[in-house]
């Protein structure tokens, strides 16, 4: 799973019908302090995430692992959103 | 998914019979704002997007999840015809 | 699906059953244009792509869906041999 | 699979369902004698990882094959910890 | 697929259960010539390849459709080792 950021949504009238009341929010990948990387996404919301929101994107085929999703032709989809990281080892040198 | 602009039309005789019927067409990838990338994307048509259309591309199984792609042996489809974006939160700095 | 042109063959005699009888066909990237790329695929023909055809590439779990490809353990197949591109729209500047 | 090192959790409240009692590990990816690259992954953890651990990350729909990942919208497992990489082929010019 | 060399052995002991038995090779990304590249990938070994060898990866839910890696959470299968390789089309310009 890759870390994002809510940052607009995405409006489609003419669309696959599976994504009849889904909603696609546009999300600027950040890494995982929450600075701005400069690629964006977009993804299906299934956990309510508001703008703005520090996220979780998962892709391919387990997008489709939510109960909002299942079924739909979607590769992305924000399936949680982040309180906060625990960071508790040295990211620097060897194991 | 990934934003697109259907640029043209790819034209094949000799295909799998599962593609016979389908539109496969030429897409650039364009950024949120719909400035061209680099690279380009075939990808099989789902919802009747015109040539100049402002697309969103689905990749991988997703891809086979529309009425008119399943059981296709096709890894792009477009599944969203993009009417607007509404960025309401700033794309800078962290949450 | 990425566009290549086929150079070659790869000759493998052990390898999975399941690829008894597939042709397994090097291919070089092009882009939309025919001009060669720097990366080398491979992929088993679906088509009866001669050498030095100009080929539609589908990549992932869509590479099976081929009435030649079902079951192998194969992540890239040849699914279309491109006659010719109409590129109808402008691929530079927005919508 | 990727190596990675572990060097965090990720804490959310808000997420699906099929998350529920599922370890987030924050992983940096190393290369194969444990040298730190510059990508992090968000993981779930199905072998009891430690934090500091030298791990294999399966990505894509193998991250739900097993049994506390089967059915989750997650696209990354930690599948088994390293003890050990026997190197006994030159990494050195051709076969 | 890509072309890769058998360089070494993973050793596991804490791995998930499906992966008893099966064997994690070290491999190298090369070339269509054998010319190592910067990449290293662990994949599972299906045809018995030899250290040193020569042999194709594929990657994704195609990773496991062979015998020993059906139902693995494993995102790479060395399915194939390569005997030879005919370059029969030149690799330069167009079609």
């Amino acid at each position: 799973m890759i870390f994002a950021k809510v940052v607009g949504t995405v409006i489609s009238t003419q669309k696959d019908e599976n994504l009849n009341g889904k909603k696609l929010l546009l999300c600027k990948e950040v890494d995982h302090k929450g600075k701005p990387l400069s690629t964006y996404h977009v993804a299906v919301d299934a956990v309510q995430a508001g703008e703005g929101c520090f996220v979780l994107l998962s892709y391919g085929s387990s997008a489709r692992m939510t109960e909002s999703t299942k079924n739909a032709p979607i590769d992305a989809v924000i399936m949680a959103i982040i309180d906060d990281l625990q960071i508790t080892h040295s990211t620097q040198g060897r194991k």
